[in-house]
């Protein structure tokens, strides 16, 4: 099942997507108890796909990222993770602003896991039944800035640098998420495909780690690493981030000035 | 005038501070427009002192801190920030847990900025304009972890790892919070104190260097750095946080598995 968040004449709502439309769903994130396609609700409305545009698929209070761990030899450092502001969420199409002079970045193709219970101290055994489902994030970072900014602060937490979506795909299991081909295409030019088998650490594993340290909630979502090539983006540059069973996630770079110039004048 | 959150038999309410009770007021950080006390709407209801627990001041979806902001010599490096998740805040009075075996905890008493209005690329004039007040924080670090944890994440997020309060100090000029003393209590041993004079960027840099990388909310906080002594704590530890001209933040250091205890038995 492939769970939505939409705007639409209506309001802002989730949704099941179905050939002929968005079906509205109940919030399945407001409650704690059960898991996955079990917490659909539906509320018996459908919204013609022409009739909607997709957002980020949830809105999380917390935004965790794995770092390092994009191959093998990232198991012989200790796991790490860092956060990302809930500013940096944007959805499909949503634009991701660069400032100017800010060096290279880079998108990174990531599988994103979407929490669905709350998660402390988790065992391996208990994952599974702690994700709601899974999407894509595009991980936006400023490669330069990370050697003045050990923390990477300022090369992580731009407004709009975490694209999510298009949905979050609920019918997969912890095997299939372990051996998902992702692929990164940078202004029409597809880089090498990697898939989540070749990070350092599983799904499984990352999570362990995380909720060692802090609780995450119904929604929080996590960014596994980008196992495969990242590319390079600059205002203009149209990146779309894959990940086979899930679909497709689409953005547009532009430049700050233009998010800053666009913000005036809806204003 | 003093700014806080309460849990009271009608709910969850921000209130002034009076001498005789709690008056409630409007959320001050639902709208975008006006700042500080003006923004201030009282609903005419009062809550008894005794009939109230004071929550942490604000409920933000950003807390940031600066790093390397503790002394002159920090000035020579590039300005460092980092990111705590929103579930290390607690009120006054509530509880830091500690998982067993993590090492060297400390607590560090700061100077915390509570943003009033939407906060991108300010200039160093723009900055009184956006600060709503001013409050205490805890900021509890695992101090042993930074070593094998580089970003910071496993040393820094722990949940409750934040105390916030116990109110907001709305009436404080830029120049007043720019010199207020800084005291940590750990134990009943008073540690050396401290001054946010001897901050190395003061909170207008600090306030234009993290809206340059993000945008900023109202109610987001700003950890602004520790220059006084920060105090090694363990289960069983009392804590307190005070600066002159706000007021004094209590807080008791627990076993994480007490916490956990605490909240099965809830459930």
């Amino acid at each position: 099942m492939r769970v939505a968040r939409i705007s639409h004449p209506g309001g802002c709502s989730h949704a099941t997507v179905e050939p002929d439309g968005y079906a509205l769903i109940e919030d399945p994130f407001e409650t704690d108890s059960v898991l996955g396609a079990s917490r659909v609700h539906h509320t018996g409305v459908v919204v013609p796909l022409s009739a909607a545009r997709l957002l980020a698929p949830v809105a999380p209070m917390a935004v965790v990222g794995m770092a390092h761990n994009t191959g093998p030899a990232d198991r012989a450092l200790s796991p790490q993770a860092f956060l990302k502001p809930v500013t940096t969420v944007t959805g499909p199409g949503g634009p991701i602003p660069l400032p100017t002079d800010i060096g290279l970045v880079e998108a990174e193709a990531e599988l994103a896991i979407v929490i669905g219970r709350t998660s402390s101290q988790l065992t391996l055994d208990q994952v599974a039944d702690h994700i709601f489902g899974v999407t894509i994030a595009n991980d936006v970072t400023a490669r330069n800035l990370q050697h003045s900014d050990p923390l990477w602060f300022a090369a992580k937490s731009g407004d709009g640098w975490t694209p999510l979506g298009p949905w979050i795909e609920t019918g997969l299991s912890l095997a299939a998420i372990g051996e998902l081909a992702e692929h990164l295409t940078v202004d029409g030019v597809d880089l090498p495909a990697s898939s989540t088998a070749n990070l350092a650490r599983s799904v499984a594993e990352c999570l362990v780690y995380v909720t060692s340290v802090m609780t995450l909630h119904p929604g929080d979502v996590l960014l596994t690493g980008a196992p495969g090539r990242t590319g390079a983006i600059r205002p203009g540059s149209g990146v779309s981030a894959t990940i086979d069973g899930i679909g497709t996630l689409d953005n547009t770079v532009i430049a700050r000035e233009q998010a800053d110039t666009g913000a005036e004048a809806v204003a």
